[in-house]
Order: structure tokens, then sequence, then C-alpha cells
């Protein structure tokens, strides 16, 4: 097997000197020439299927602003989910929303194991490492992970534009979600289009609740932040937001 | 004098293998808070004066592709134009295009001076470390650098797509542009919208013709790579030709 050789993990503003720490596990789209797509058309990989359309760039932009270290996963979610454990179905989606994937269909142990080693495994392993040398150096960790979503899933319209998706009794996420909604006139609701009943809490429960560290994750309709000007309003009321919890 | 505390480089896929070196001046539109927009509105930091929009997304899907190295710069051109050198005026332009920039206007010695020194001076130290350890290891590069260009300049509409912008003797850029005519029915030309006689071939001058390296200088019309399947179409196109050139 070939094809996954480079490192599924970009570092961005490793030297950032914010407690923030921004997680973006469905960053792109890429899926190297050997994968032949998955089956699928262009269209289909580039579509929201294939990534959180706008997530990377709000959060490059969210990184500068905060002068905050962002992991980014380098591969398309459709080759493995890293926002799921292997042993979830949809880590590596046989069918993604109404798409079915048949390059993710009847795979190999084998096959299955080596996406999990190419890009689960060394993604997680270099968060654990940048959150164990924070620590080590004194330094408070909060995790943020950010992701976008679509506008129409399954055919249902959704109008909220920024989900606050966290566990119960997480502290971080309902500050940020009170301050933010009297920050704003924007349409900001707590666990919405997720939430804990899904199996979206993966990266801040393994990273964040089970350490006692910080988190919350945030969700931001795609349509919003598809384009420059978008992505920096957004970064705006999320950074000040975040800059004010953590204050 | 205080606001470009961040390194002004940011090294994606430092381990690439390929002969290409990407290099993407005019990759970000952030201007730090400190410097208060440079007096501009947030739409016109957002515009083609204020960066080369969608070159870095596009430079980073051919990174991935290419397994090409990309050094990409982290502030708006507006603060410091890396592809111009110290001593022209459009290096911190006071004017861009038709908008003038207040906060670029009668700037002291020392003011001029702290930007060359933290985001000029660093950003092309850090492309001349690649190039130096490149060759220390026996390896070859090809400098290219990408932009992007808006369709409109001065009300004068632009139609070229994509620009092969070199000097006279140019063999690399002669060969891509050669191939790049017969691999597509694209509109592209060699040195438009800019050429030679424009201040735009500092970067690869420095960097490439200098020293003998190949090397070519890239500019897509902005409104074909906004988004992310654009990006992705332009990247397939320009990464098959680069190939081809460099094979």
């Amino acid at each position: 097997m070939y094809g996954l050789e480079e490192s599924p993990t970009e570092l961005v503003n490793p030297a950032g000197k914010s407690d923030i720490l921004l997680i973006c596990e469905h960053a792109s789209h890429f899926i190297p020439e050997s994968f032949h797509n998955l089956g699928l058309t262009d269209a289909e990989c580039l579509s929201h299927i294939g990534w959180d359309i706008g997530a990377a760039d709000m959060a490059r932009v969210l990184s500068q602003q905060l002068d905050a270290s962002l992991v980014l996963q380098r591969y398309s979610r459709l080759l493995y989910d890293c926002n799921r454990p292997p042993s979830e179905m949809s880590a590596i989606p046989p069918l993604s929303e109404v798409t079915a994937i048949p390059g993710n269909s009847e795979l190999t142990d084998e096959q299955r194991h080596y996406r999990v080693e190419r890009i689960y495994q060394p993604f997680h392993s270099e968060i654990e490492a940048q959150i164990k040398a924070r620590t080590e150096a004194g330094r408070r960790t909060v995790v943020v992970t950010i992701h976008s979503f679509t506008p129409t899933y399954k055919g249902e319209l959704r109008t909220v534009e920024l989900g606050v998706i966290c566990d119960n009794d997480n502290a971080f996420a309902n500050t940020f979600y009170q301050i933010a909604q009297q920050a704003s006139d924007h349409d900001i609701r707590m666990n919405e289009p997720y939430g804990p009943s899904d199996p979206v809490l993966h990266t801040v429960t393994r990273h964040g609740t089970d350490h006692q560290i910080a988190n919350v994750m945030l969700e931001v309709r795609n349509d919003l932040i598809e384009q420059a000007v978008g992505q920096h309003e957004w970064a705006n009321l999320i950074g000040k937001v975040l800059n004010q919890v953590n204050a």
C-alpha cells in the first residue's frame, strides 16, 4: 500500500503564545492520486463530504489574530475522519450523507490499518506532543476545534450559523456560548447542528475533557465562510469571544 | 514599534521531495491590530490590493499534489510587498491601484526599516536557507512563485487567465508556456498581465536567475481561484505542466 507517505499534520504558528490550541481535523480535501478519488467525482470530493469548507482558512486567520498554534490535518476526511476513533465505522465512511464511497467499501483489515496508522495515529500524536510540551513549559492549554457544516443536510435546511458543541458540564463552552450570544446578533446555538449524542466529540474528549483541559468544538455554517470576507468576519467574532472567555 | 513579532514565514511540507520550491509572497491579508488596518476598511484590506486572492490556497493544493515545499508570507502585502526590494517605493505602497494607504504615507526611516527587518529580510532569508540546504544535499531546485491578479485593473478588463512571467532567455518558463498552451484551451499568455518591464521579477531574479536556478512566476486571474473547485482545477493543470517541464 502506498499514497499516504506525507505527514497528515501541518503545524501553523508553532511559536504562538496564546493558551488556545486550534485544531482542524477536516482542513483539507486532498486525496493522493493512488486512491483515484475513492471512486468519486472531483465535485464530490470538493464538496462538504470531503472537507470542512472554509474551516482551515478561517482557522488560519484565527491563528494569526490570537497568536495561537494551529494543527491542521492534511488529508481528506473521506480517507480518514480524524474526529472519529478507529472503532467507529464512520472513521472511514462507506457512505457520507447520501453519497456511497466506493473506495471505502469492503476494505481489508490491512487497508483500514494503513489509514489508521498513517493518518489518525500521527495526527493525534502530534496534538498530544503539543499539549505535553506546553504543560512541561508551565503553559495552560485550551483545546478549540474548528469545523464547518453544510447548510443543507439530507434535504433539510439549517439556519443556525454558529454551533457551540460540547458535552455536559463544560464550563468553557458554556461561557463561550453566553458571551458569543451577547456579542452578536447571529444565530448561535448550543449543541446544534450536532451534539453529544452524535459521535463528534472525539477530539475534544480525547485531548480535552479526559485530561481536565478546557475545550470547545465550534461549527460555522460553511456558506458564511467560503470566502475571505466571511472567514475574516467570523474569525473576528470567535477570536474576540475566545479571548474574553480565556481572560 | 511593535506588531510584527510573528515570523513572516510559513513553511508548508518542509520534507517535500519535489525539485519544485513553491513561493507565495502575497499569501495573506493579515494586518496586526496595532496597524489599525493602515487606515483602510476591512473590505479594502481583503481585496486584491491586500493579498493575492486564492493564490495561497491553490499553492497549498499544488504543494500536496507535487509533494513540494512551499514558503508562504504571512503578512499583508500592504505592510511590505515581498516581491519588491526595499529600494522600491512600491515595497511599502502609499498607493495601491487607486487606493491611497494612509498608514504607508510619510513613514519615518525607522518605520520603513522596521518593516524591512521584520518582513522582507527574514522571508527572503528563509528562501535562501531552503535553497542552500537543498543544494548541500545534492538536490536540484526550481523556483516557482504563485500569484493571482485582479480581473479588473484601473477599470480595464483582463481576459488572460494564466500569465507566465519571466525575463528574456528563461528556458524553464518558455517550455512551461509551450506545454501549458498545448495542454489546455485556457487563455494562457507569456508576460501578461505583467512583464519584465514591471518591477515584479524580484523574487525569481534574486533566488533564481542570479544563481542559475530555473524559475518561473505564475499569475492566475483571481476570479478563477476564489473557491476550492477552481483552486483544484488550476493546481491540476499547473502541476501537470510543471512535472512535464521538470521531467
